[in-house]
């Protein structure tokens, strides 16, 4: 080792100690007849003093250092005098005899610091100098260690890790599929998983009953923002059990994770379904670190002459705690987000309920006094609260309520990252019709099994009203894992593949291979796919996964730090039997 | 859980509880008034009982039950009648009282069992149905184990797990790349990683001085026996290290995963140069489970008017202990071996010292008794032994004698699977020179380090002569693992480029933000990758990798269980911005 000690570890006890340390210049402090430098590596920075007696040798080179060079150095642990107990190693320095240049370097083109002075597109070109932050680096150990609890978890419970194949075969059904040429098979393509669905559901017909995979996953999607072409999930998979069982597994993976990463105890998880969430939250993933729930007002508001709320088909609304002396210009800030288009609600009606305990509103000329207090009991609220409503359509009020709760949820900073709400989303809709291609798409994936109670529902033409045994897990407004029972018998498979528009000749050709496991004896089971980038960025309290992801991808699927995609030899090509156009 | 018991837990201390099990039926054996079956899950095979009283409710479904079938059934645990004490369960049986049919299956093609009647192609078009075997569960199983410690070891020593992408950038060197054209970027293609080569170095100059990974790579090649164009390997990388550091680190968790895995003490690895491994093996790889090294002959055979070993650049041999007795016929055989195309010798010339000491050669015309006991002394021979001597040029010659010594191993019962010999092999080439091409190529790969006092070589046109600080990890005549110190200096790296025939410009293209990496301070750093798979089989004391693989691609690259790869729909192909030819 060219090393004794790395930069982290040096303490008060060490005092006296000779040790050698390499690293990176942090800092040079040159004070004319002697020198500080910082020192820092993975683990942390040590101070290094240098007299610069001009017989010591290193006098000469230390006049040349600058930031981010590479050095080794020897010398003696010695207590500081004005300690910095700011940092571990704060309370002693290196009495340098020894000095190496292991390796130079150029200015950087952005500070080696917490707060960056580079842009995103500049850090992302030098990722290998922005990985040298100590905040990025953190985001990474941070991953390593929920992938290293989440198997230490999943071994104890018997599951195995299987890797399952990267060279897969495409299929039409979802995203788009990466593909790749062979080159064996000219004419022919792989393609990159989306996920190891089918895999794992063959591992279970295998036996192998218990399977876990921490895998890379491929959509070529245009992407939005936050979202990468590759990205990783943690994959599961159980046979011989009831949804109620995935649930208890997994709830008690997420337990594990928030105890031994975060040191946090998570109680039991609530469970709310689909059309519950839909109702009060309007959102399938609602963010449960603040109440304000949903309040349904058709039969408090109709019947009074104000024509918007008499022709809804919905009035709904929430309760803002102690908003009521919200001025004008935030009424408007508030009436103008509810009205943009990607919201698209025509108004905002409110109402204060004062600390008197009058309630004025948006509306008066419609409802009296009277009115009002009617709202005011279907909100329960108190003096000083808000009340927000929306009318129109059903789905897209809910939407737009739900927009706007999430909005005032920040404002009044009720989404702290550092608290964190944990449910179950259940009982999804199998199916989810879509206007534009006219039919029905699976909701999760063709592999869902609909629930046995609502079997009937698919033969009887009430395709929409058939729930799933589906369930995602969120965490904070955050769809954090999603899963389904899957189907495990033939017919009804087929009959699906059927429902989703599949002629058998398709479904025999993308998916004979499942059918036809289908056929030798598979076993009841269900499974669960965390998105893993998602979860370590919710760990480590932040918005984007970017930061979570080593060597991140662009929004345009460019790595600009290799420059790749990048153009390939003609003769390779060729090769592959294909051509550019 | 659709049962409170695995088919491999229950002993004669649960004798008396009621349990439900779930499984596959392995075997039925009908009484008439009574029947067994055998039923099968990932964990063992358990007894059940039924009385196929008319009365109980599943007599009728027993009949129509077959092999594989999947059942849940619940019954009383009861000590066996004639107990089968091969099985851990075998003392005990279920006497069943309630009897579900989960699934049906077919008859599958072949049978679900150790020594299986199915061929190799029919058992991985139905590999879901191999999966099901004890024996190749036990594979993957013990894959999973390999994968475990070797995450206990190297977390244990700070390495932190990074994910390096999967989607990055072609490059011309070494062997074929599988591409991925870009939709978002017409006419340009991501590459599928050989290994994560290019980005451990960046983590090493990101400051993440211990990185490991257990990665999927990919290689186009045309597949030779055994070859997969997905592998994984266990990759690791450190800084502030000498190649002694990485031997020790990584001897270390060999050490741990023979430990572990298979509870054998390995003992400090031997090191070996690459020229003694060539002089005393022919081979950089040696199976050192058994001695037999090449003994050179030169001094001893030369000048007595035997052309073939006159004018040989090189006559060398080995000493089969006790093998006098070999019959003509074997001798025959031995000598077809080596003139065999692929090993392509001319002859083979042998010596029996026979009990009573007289020595008895093919070449008895040129060498009397007194020249055969010369060589019978540069052999160190014992009465019974049988000396076995090729001859011609140098490099060939002692390559056909490493397959004649691996063959007389093999013969002799010197290779058990067993037994396990490591060792290091160091000093490899820089470089390797190829006929075809005019040209050096690097061994390893360009940024592997010469041996600093070899770098004056590099300048002296003596490219051949340059010993690299590279180093293999050998386990029973397998490369098991490879890696180097790598050059960590811009210039020098440049210079190599240069020696493998890039122009500037293309080593800007490939390997540009490598060289600028460089510029901002690289640590001095080395590192190793070891097969994953390859190390599995060798645990699992099999000659294929292809069993510890889950989902295996045949010797066309195809899954045939999938049939991928597969035609895509035209207008994906469009979209691609590409043309199949």
């Amino acid at each position: 080792m060219l090393r004794t000690h790395t930069c982290g570890e040096l303490r008060l006890t060490d005092a006296g100690k000779q040790v050698t340390l390499c690293g990176w210049v942090q800092r040079v402090r040159d004070m004319g007849a002697m020198a500080f430098i910082d020192l820092r590596d993975r683990y942390g920075i040590t101070q290094l003093f240098l007299d610069k007696d001009p017989k010591k040798s290193f006098s000469a080179k230390l006049t040349t250092i600058g930031r981010e060079y590479v050095l080794q150095v020897t010398g003696t642990v010695k207590e500081r005098e004005s300690k910095n107990l700011n940092m571990p190693t704060g309370e002693v320095e290196i009495i340098v005899s020894e000095f190496e240049i292991l390796n130079e370097s150029e200015t950087p083109p952005f500070t080696i610091e917490e707060h960056t002075d580079g842009g995103d597109d500049l850090r992302m070109k030098y990722r290998y100098l922005d990985l040298r932050r100590a905040n990025v680096r953190a985001n990474l150990q941070l991953r390593h260690k929920v992938a290293q609890q989440t198997r230490t978890f999943l071994d104890s419970k018997e599951f195995i890790e299987v890797e399952t194949p990267v060279l897969i075969k495409s299929t039409p059904e979802g995203a788009r599929d990466f593909v790749v040429p062979s080159r064996m098979n000219k004419g022919e393509f792989y393609a990159l998983p989306q996920s190891p669905q089918t895999f794992k559901q063959l591992l279970m017909v295998s036996g192998f009953d218990r399977y876990y995979q921490i895998v890379k996953c491929f959509r070529d999607e245009d992407l939005r923002a936050d979202r990468q072409p590759e990205f990783t999930q943690i994959d599961c998979e159980m046979s011989f059990v009831e949804q109620e069982d995935v649930l208890n597994m997994f709830e008690g993976l997420v337990k594990h994770l928030f105890k031994n990463v975060k040191g946090i105890d998570i109680k039991e998880l609530p469970r709310i379904t689909y059309a519950d969430a839909m109702k009060q939250y309007g959102s399938d993933k609602p963010d449960t670190r603040f109440e304000m729930k949903f309040v349904e007002l058709n039969e408090v508001v109709k019947g009074k002459n104000f024509k918007v709320f008499d022709e809804a088909e919905l009035v709904v609304g929430i309760c803002a705690k102690g908003c009521a002396e919200y001025t004008r210009k935030q009424l408007d800030e508030l009436t103008d987000f509810v009205k943009r288009p990607q919201i698209g609600a025509t108004g905002l009606v409110y109402a204060r309920v004062n600390a008197d305990g009058s309630i004025k509103s948006s509306v008066d000329k419609f409802y009296d006094e009277a009115a009002l207090r009617q709202w005011a009991e279907a909100f329960n609220t108190q003096p000083g609260d808000l009340i927000l409503v929306l009318a129109g359509k059903a789905d897209k009020t809910r939407k737009a309520l739900n927009e706007l709760r999430l909005e005032l949820g920040s404002r009044l900073g009720l989404r702290d990252k550092n608290t964190f709400s944990c449910l179950w989303v259940v009982d999804f809709p199998l199916l989810e019709f879509n206007e534009e291609e006219g039919r029905y798409f699976a909701m999760h994936h063709p592999f869902t099994a609909p629930k046995p109670d609502d079997i009937h529902l698919l033969d009887e033409n009430k395709l929409g009203e058939v729930r799933a045994n589906a369930y995602d897990m969120v965490i904070n407004g955050v769809e954090i894992g999603g899963g389904s029972v899957r189907i495990f018998n033939k017919e009804l498979q087929g009959k699906m593949f059927g429902i989703l528009g599949f002629t058998e000749e398709e479904a025999q050709k993308q998916f004979g291979f499942l059918m036809n496991a289908f056929q030798y004896g598979a076993p009841p089971h269900a499974g669960i796919a965390f998105g893993f980038d998602r979860l370590c960025s919710l760990f480590g309290g932040a918005d984007s996964i970017r930061d979570f992801i080593a060597f991140p991808k662009n929004n345009s699927g460019r790595d600009t730090m290799i420059d790749a995609p990048s153009t390939i030899d003609s003769k390779q090509i060729r090769d592959l039997g294909i051509e550019v156009l």
